[in-house]
């Protein structure tokens, strides 16, 4: 495939949004071709600047569109499989928000679905595999130089929730950026996962138990803790120490600009993950632009969605249940080895 | 009790005789008047630079030369309960290195006695109280300026254990300061414990389960998470993280000068407790002497004493069962409250 | 101008073929059109790999090749100023690396036949106005919080310097950095310049006096002290502490991963532009694209291009007299204002 | 000397005060049996809760009080020549607050005065020498592993200035430490000072030049630059870098507790130099007890009080000139090698 690569993104929300604005502006290589939403209106507005660019409330019309070379899914996740099937049936790369299906069922029938074509098209937007950051602590860790990895401790913290956020959604919409970051950094499945929870927060709105402390084991025997808390009032804040046998490596200070004024020293919190990870977001982009330009399918496959799936599932139930609960994965396909 | 304060140091192991010359050397307004060990020569020894001072193979001839105004135990844990009572029987106030007695039935006992009495005398030698970064945690989290606390994350490591060091000590030995530390700072009861541990580190001496994840529940629903690491190699660290419901706080970055050379910045990690806890040390000396001139007796009580021993009991059953246990108090005695 | 910007680049040394690479993978909307270099064969080998690219010995050609539409001109700083004719002659905005040119007299001339053409065309690519740090400081002294700035403290290290490098060019290559960056951050135009030397590193090659002291006096009253050390072995660092009457903030402390193992804590140091500074030449280019198709000629310009010359000039002769000199700058034509 | 060391300590001011304080409650070893100050009622007050202290007025008095065995002088600096004299008289041994002496006319008389004994007794308080991180900073540099020392970055920054402040005191009050303090660390007299003044910040009073940069050139070509604004409003800071050939090193960043709340990270600034400081103060007194119980006489001495002034005279000269201005010492007499 040469030339600028044809995109169609589906999902015109704020993270479409963010998509067709990063591919128009930052991405070299690649133009948006199409947009899809069920809101025809939205959809018609965001491809109003965009030469070339047409609207569709229809993803298959979408792919169909005339230059639509590859595909961005970001709509709401329950509507991500059906997306991800009329990527398969025209054989367009895809890079699927995450999470890929809202349950391990639906991911565990994408992987056949892709299975059966017998090659990769999807990649999991899991951005922070392309933060500059996670990015050093993977090479740290994979170095190797100070043993195997025995911890990981995560903070993962935001000013607030949506209105909509629930109980479990700290598990299935934040933790699981961990879940992934975690196997991902670790090179190894999570076989057991606990949940314990503090007092509530003044701040989590009604019904949220907010904050809570999750505990993964992997199956090579490093713990991981996450303390997950949406609604710290203080600050979007990624944090992550690997201890390791004989060293640590942390990540995720903040430090940029330290300023000193009236006896206080120190510098500001991003508010938001769109400062903190929006490099990552770019990089994510520009690199799936150019393996895809490539043929090459890179990157976080259907089985990390999947695992990170099974892995949530297994968190809610035991969030619900208060006791320690073991994550079951089927066989790891070949196409995934 | 006006004029130079004379106490009598049982045990001169590592710490009675870093007690001895922090006494002569560094605190004002006290002086050793008698040292006592089983090991009479090294007791001599100690005594030998030290004006006025007498040397004994027993406590009770100890508290009994003269001069002697007042006490710190030093000796071995099983040793504290008896030296206790002798002092006691005088009258002496006592400062008693933590722990006050190896477990929680002969720390009720010690209440108990010390009840009859119908004072306090004793004040448990738990030093991080006396520590200036802990003091400002303290004072912030004393402030409630950011609402209630939530977390206590916790790293508690070092370089390497003794040979004596077993599983068990890691929770009665090590997680103890934090047991102390976690009571103080939050003013509530550990009500459970549970512990977790990710593979052994190659480090660990042969038989012993190093790291591991110690998790306390306070009563007030606030979640304190110790990393224990007893052989980390790479050195001396104890750090603490506060979250509350809007704002943390955290103290133990270890950070003083900071080097450059070699495509490398950074700083030296203290190697040992004795450099990082030395002013503590001091400082609990000087405030013990001062209370105990003036009449008073302040600080860690046998109360605090009897907590710790009894949250230390539950940790080492959580830690042998792998399941969460609650911790059993008696009732608050009057004379602690 | 609508569609991919063309752009010839200009010379296709370490600093050309950087701004090729840039263009062509991470620039969006820019293609290069045309390369020119006095090595015809670098330039034909810088120009195989892409596409409708054309390449050239001579500057005018490279201007007149298909599809040119704007230049980047990346040759050695004596060759700066013909360049600039030649894009002038065909009205073709140009991003000009610094130095605009090797000294005062010429910049004069480049802004009399700007002034002639009656608008800019120039962008001076001091590119540490696009370094998301120095953006955050120049905002913080803008805000005007803590009143009037009263010093910068610079530092401008370099792990070692090029076997070319003489005493002057740590002023006029190395130190012309913070020239522009003060004169941009403080709004004020430099006044006098005073140059120390301390003993000469034992790393510094023969002839260079290497580390020195450059002391900047603004209009306004501002001190800036520059210590610049290129041959300093550890690192690149470039660091900068604005202290206000009432307030500070820094730049350039270079945290990001921060790892603890043998006693030590720390991070690495950067040991090359190209490092520290790759978002920020990602992000001149950018902007300079985007406001290129929108028809606008921004960033700093021509006069900035002379500022920084005239500066230099009189820190070259404070290096050699070893006394405080004057900086005489022509009136500012209303073009630059 | 055996038992506890008396000491009058001439001056009951501040910092007079301040030592009978720590003389009396944190030095081990020693007690305060006079104290003299002119205002009688002042030193009468200061000495009723001291047992077996008698208040004078008059300095020949004090020393001649039973139980004086050395002197503490922290009179106003004009009142030191004779204070010493006085101690010289009945061979005290005496910590000196700095200065020595207003003048090197004046320390010189001191030095030979002293030199006629044969003998030293005099330290000057140049307290820095006692604080953990200059002396961190002091191993590092004499460990040499990184080449010769070139420069040191130093800031010296206060709240608030008293009242009487001038722009001299700057120099001959503040600056002062860093001239003792540099010529401590490197082991090198000063050759040259030169004075820079940026615009005058809103917050200096009336009159007073504030903040200036001061530049010290040593004999062995290392340039120190001091940043002194003594009242930048914001806290107290005392911070060194010091560069060589291939390293640096950096003290007082004044880091402990780090705090996180509505969107900012941070720390407190020390508002004052009794709390940056504290330990430093303790130290030197306990330091200078131990060695004149032993007969010993260490630290600074005359000829550091000595070179100290004379820097300073020509510091405030330099800051009247303008210019460079050399300093020039007597041969260095072989007392004080």
């Amino acid at each position: 495939m040469s030339g600028t690569l044809g995109v169609a993104v589906i999902g015109t929300g704020r993270m479409g949004a963010d998509h067709v604005r990063r591919i128009d502006r930052y991405v070299s290589g690649a133009r948006v071709a199409a947009v899809a939403d069920l809101d025809g209106d939205r959809a018609k507005e965001l491809s109003a600047g965009l030469p070339g660019c047409t609207a569709h409330t229809d993803v298959a019309a979408a792919l169909d569109a005339p230059g639509v070379q590859a595909v961005v899914v970001a709509s709401p996740g329950p509507a991500h499989e059906e997306a991800l099937y009329e990527a398969f049936a025209r054989e367009l790369p895809v890079l699927c928000e995450k999470p890929l299906t809202p349950d391990g069922a639906g991911a565990l029938r994408v992987m056949e679905a892709e299975q059966r074509l017998g090659r990769r098209l999807v990649q999991v937007g899991f951005m922070r595999r392309h933060d500059a950051e996670y990015e050093q602590l993977k090479s740290w860790l994979d170095a190797g130089a100070h043993g195997r990895p025995l911890f990981l401790h995560c903070r993962h913290r935001n000013v607030s929730s949506p209105s909509f956020f629930t109980s479990e959604m700290l598990v299935n919409d934040s933790v699981v950026h961990e879940v992934d970051a975690a196997r991902w950094l670790l090179g190894q499945e999570i076989a057991a996962v606990t949940v314990m929870a503090p007092a509530t927060a003044a701040g989590a709105p009604r019904g949220v138990r907010d904050p809570q402390l999750v505990l993964l084991e992997t199956v090579g025997g490093a713990i991981v803790d996450v303390e997950v808390f949406v609604n710290c009032g203080f600050g979007y804040q990624v944090q992550c120490e690997a201890v390791c046998e004989t060293g640590s490596a942390r990540i995720g200070d903040g430090w940029s600009m330290v300023t000193q004024g009236a006896g206080r020293w120190g510098g500001a919190i991003d508010q938001d993950y769109t400062v903190r990870f929006s490099n990552a977001y770019d990089r994510q982009l520009q690199r799936w632009v150019e393996a895809t330009r490539a043929g090459r399918t890179e990157g976080p496959s259907a089985w990390d969605g999947y695992a990170a799936a099974a892995v949530c599932e297994a968190g809610v139930r035991a969030q619900r249940t208060g006791v320690r609960t073991t994550v079951e994965l089927v066989e790891r396909p070949p196409l995934y080895c």
